[in-house]
């Protein structure tokens, strides 16, 4: 049977993440490998009563066929919040609703990328992205990620060198997996390069509004002189990821052509949960219960800082996230996390990260791991980096004392 | 900006279903074009109460992340039901929802198309699934179907003559767009076919329970001795379109890949969604309320055939279907449906129906038109054919008189 399936899905190979999702729900690991919210956070009375209001309000119409980009109150409400809390100015017609964030990864890539089609990813890169984007075998090109995210004259080094580069995808807010943020700056010279080399930017910002400490920088897109960013984000982190409510905003053309594929896809996200997710927000203060997260988050990050502060080995670096969900962790450079996770890790610590590799598009990068702080309370943080700690201090004492030369620098 | 799309979006002409839709929403026009079931026999106050059942009994834990195939509860619910309702022997691991038999459709073509791969569809076939497979860029072969379906004879002369197609897609249920059902012998020489020829075949039935007159026969994944069909249906015709909600039933190694690439498109299906669901089926008959539409539903067909044959000139045929949502029109082989529609139908008759080009992979065939008769009431329907059949007359007249050489038998 397997003769006949495509190149695409013959050339992939998924078992890398089946594992680590196996990892995270072994009750026995304390797993900092998965990307979840709290499930204590989830405001689930308000969203059941706006269910329940969006049905007695709008009666049988609600459970019809309606418009492939989603209803015009929820786009309406979503164009404002771009231009509050993203400095982006669009109207509804620039919004159309998603299935999650990772749903507008695939519409972008369907829309631009023929096999062996040219872009540029981040190194190390969200996972999920990468999956989306193998199905359509681009070639990619890896442009490091520094404290203060893509570097830019690595990434302009890449588009002089390959001209035929089509798209540039980046997660400029509490980037998934390091954790840091494009500066401003950078921000409107990505845009700048863009212009320069007719390439398009992907901006994938499902954590913009997780913030805990320092101060918003406007979106990628609010630079965009001409129409060419796609901004991306979700209702996954802020509100719940199941959902399945994302949004993408983009300018004619492309907007038509994303709709067009959606249709094809799914011809509409749910009317149903969309109409809950805009009756939500007619009836309650979204900011305001993102703002409860963010003090029960921080909490979570501050205590996992404190934590690899005191138990890490100190030629071992980390980012210190300003938000989001990650903190990456660099170990010296002769190091295979994936090997150590195999072999020490989970066997001896019962503990679970994502190990660099499957992050990067090059997948040649492996002294490195992702943690995740949000899912777990800070007892259970403490208690999972100590032992993560104390396995990489026993592991250092018998590795060579090899020279420090780490392939990402922080 | 253009010049970054893709080819699969360039060589993609939505316009004509962009104009479908305008003219199905424009109130002055009686549309027979929409595939939309009756807004006033959705179960709404019983599906609110099973948003709320499902929220209350699950608590937050709704509202996190589940698994990409679906939960087990519900999965096994579809695996009982296609074995009472389809002849078909599964288990929950054969199941995984989708958005809508739409994204199953999305999925399948992902496994199995590479750009220019040979496949099988039915002239005419449904519309949206050309939309999805097209940006998969096939080599589509046309195979046409009569009034037992898929003309089997045609199946195997284009499965000898082209030994590299990989998938055969059919409808074999109150066909999308003629109303036809494959008669139990074709569906067993369909297997046989795909058995000699190593072919993957897509059944999609969304229509299967919808059945106002005659006997059910059994899914063409019943006779599969291989592994090798992969059926597909939904929630959207029985239950709601707006809950998107569809499922696929297939064997290994299939599944697991379909889960895999599900997981790269959109992480997995709204889980409030699908657990609601799961709750109305613990509440509800469904089988009771499906008959509660097949009695409405069978008034309306029996309404528009009756005008048919009241109102239409003797020289244009068309189906009698024993079920789902479409009659299908033929006419005099010089007429083109379309110009029809667009110089006269609609803007002298206020009446809208599809007409056949968009529905053959081939373009080739414009002499036909698709009727619905489930959106609309019994009267609705009965003034609209006698307008439509009015202008056929009126323009038959002025028609030079041809022999009759219709392009698809009835």
């Amino acid at each position: 049977m397997k003769e006949l399936f495509a190149n695409r899905v013959l050339a992939n190979d998924t078992s890398d993440l089946d594992e680590i999702f196996k990892n995270s729900v072994n009750p026995e690991n304390i797993s900092f490998a998965g990307g979840f919210p709290d499930s204590r956070r989830f405001p689930d009375a308000d969203l059941k009563q706006a269910y329940q209001t969006a049905i007695d309000q709008q009666g049988p119409a609600i459970f019809q066929y309606s418009a492939t980009e989603g209803p015009q109150n929820l786009r309406q409400k979503l164009a404002d919040r771009m231009q509050s809390h993203a400095g982006v100015t669009a109207t509804a017609d620039n919004i159309m609703l998603t299935q999650g964030g990772q749903q507008a990864i695939d519409l972008v890539a369907k829309l631009l990328l023929n096999h062996g089609d040219a872009m540029v990813v981040e190194g190390p890169t969200y996972m999920g992205a990468l999956a989306a984007f193998d199905t359509y075998e681009p070639t990619y090109y890896e442009v490091p990620v520094d404290q203060n995210g893509m570097n830019i004259r690595a990434l302009r080094k890449t588009l002089q060198a390959h001209p035929e580069i089509k798209l540039i995808y980046t997660i400029p807010d509490f980037h998934n997996p390091t954790g840091t943020t494009l500066s401003a700056k950078r921000r409107q010279a990505m845009v700048a390069l863009a212009n320069q080399y007719d390439v398009i930017i992907l901006e994938d910002s499902p954590y913009r509004d997780l913030r805990y400490s320092g101060k918003s920088v406007p979106a990628i897109k609010h630079y965009d002189t001409e129409g060419r960013v796609i901004f991306i984000s979700s209702f996954s982190k802020i509100l719940s990821p199941a959902l399945r409510t994302g949004w993408i905003v983009a300018d004619q053309p492309i907007m038509s052509e994303l709709i067009g594929l959606k249709s094809a896809i799914d011809v509409q996200s749910p009317n149903v949960t969309l109409q809950a997710i805009n009756s939500y927000l007619d009836q309650h203060d979204i900011d305001a219960h993102i703002a409860t997260i963010n003090a029960a988050y921080r909490l979570k990050r501050d205590a996992m800082l404190a934590a690899l502060d005191r138990y890490f080995p100190k030629n071992i670096t980390y980012t210190r996230p300003a938000g989001g969900f990650f903190i990456w962790v660099t170990l010296p450079s002769d190091i295979d996390a994936k090997q150590l996770l195999e072999t020490k890790v989970l066997p001896q610590a019962h503990v679970a990260y994502v190990p660099a590799a499957c992050q990067f598009a090059s997948r040649t990068v492996k002294n490195g791991f992702r943690l995740n702080f949000t899912s777990l309370d800070p007892v259970t943080i403490t208690a999972g980096i100590k032992r993560l700690g104390a396995l990489l201090q026993a592991n250092q004492a018998v590795a060579p004392a090899l020279p420090l030369k780490t392939a990402i620098q922080f």
